[in-house]
């Protein structure tokens, strides 16, 4: 995969004052027609939402040494009713490769948040297990997020639950778990 | 940034019928109250469709020597006037940053969809040209992606819609175009 790191969360330079994806979906319909048109526009825009997001967050979250994908993992942890998971289990809730897990738990490690120890039943097994100070750092940097509603500005309580409605649709089809639940 | 190299599209093993992402809302209200839950589930979300999505494009990209990010870039090209562009222009309108945009031609010279040459008047200025295989290329993934709706099965149109309509309220906040045009 190309590593798409995109700039900064800051307005970008040059053409910032025009919406590129409508320009996009223009040349969209003059070309193809206007049937697929809708959903290049919206899957362009959860791309570049995504990227605001992910830059504006790891703005945040860099007082707390952590990169949104670090802080995803260790809340995992803090989570858990033991304080600790298996790191295949963290990588099938975070749905991310074995190699990941390895670069999280490491990154997690290197700022004491977590601690690699074996399991107690099967010492084959690698746990990932949230230090004193981890804990600390999740919950500073949570009243972080939570104050800043996750850098979700400016959109209303409303239309956060309008995309996670429509959204769910698309996961559930995806990670495959029932639409009613 | 962590390299979130998530796993393919493919439906979670393991704990695959529980939605994970409501799971973490409630226990985020049992924690933290109800403040912030719904910028978070909406945040992490969007984090996991753009994967989702991600995965599917790169799928069906894979037969055509492209991935998304690069698809992007080519389109770019294909979509501009002289079919060429300033590999500048390309990270302004792609938001990425400059050694991103060098990789990203980097794949498209490798396939033989694009070329650097020095700008006419500036011979210090390189610019990216798509070449004729590149056109095709480009023609033949644009068919496979429109005719997939770009992967966002099973999203409806009023979906999409809605979708572009929220999301483009905080792209117009943070890349600085009028809500208006």
């Amino acid at each position: 995969m190309e590593p798409a790191e995109r700039l900064n969360g800051a307005p970008a330079v040059g053409s910032a004052s025009t919406d590129l994806i409508a320009e996009a979906g223009r040349q969209w319909v003059q070309n193809w027609g206007d049937d697929a048109m809708p959903s290049m526009v919206a899957t362009t825009s959860i791309m570049r939402v995504q990227q605001i997001l992910m830059a504006r967050l790891n703005d945040i979250l860099g007082q707390f040494e952590l990169t949104f994908p670090r802080y995803e993992a260790l809340m995992l942890l803090f989570l858990s009713s033991r304080g600790s998971l298996p790191l295949g289990k963290i990588g099938e809730r975070l749905q991310v490769h074995r190699t990941s897990v390895t670069n999280l738990v490491d990154g997690l490690e290197r700022a004491g948040f977590a601690e690699r120890v074996p399991h107690d039943h099967d010492r084959r097994m690698m746990l990932a297990v949230i230090t004193a100070e981890g804990r600390s750092a999740a919950e500073r940097a949570t009243r972080a997020l939570n104050e800043v509603r996750f850098a979700t500005e400016p959109l209303t309580h409303g239309d956060l639950d309008a995309i996670t409605a429509i959204l769910r649709k698309l996961r559930a089809d995806a990670d495959g778990f029932p639409l009613s639940t």
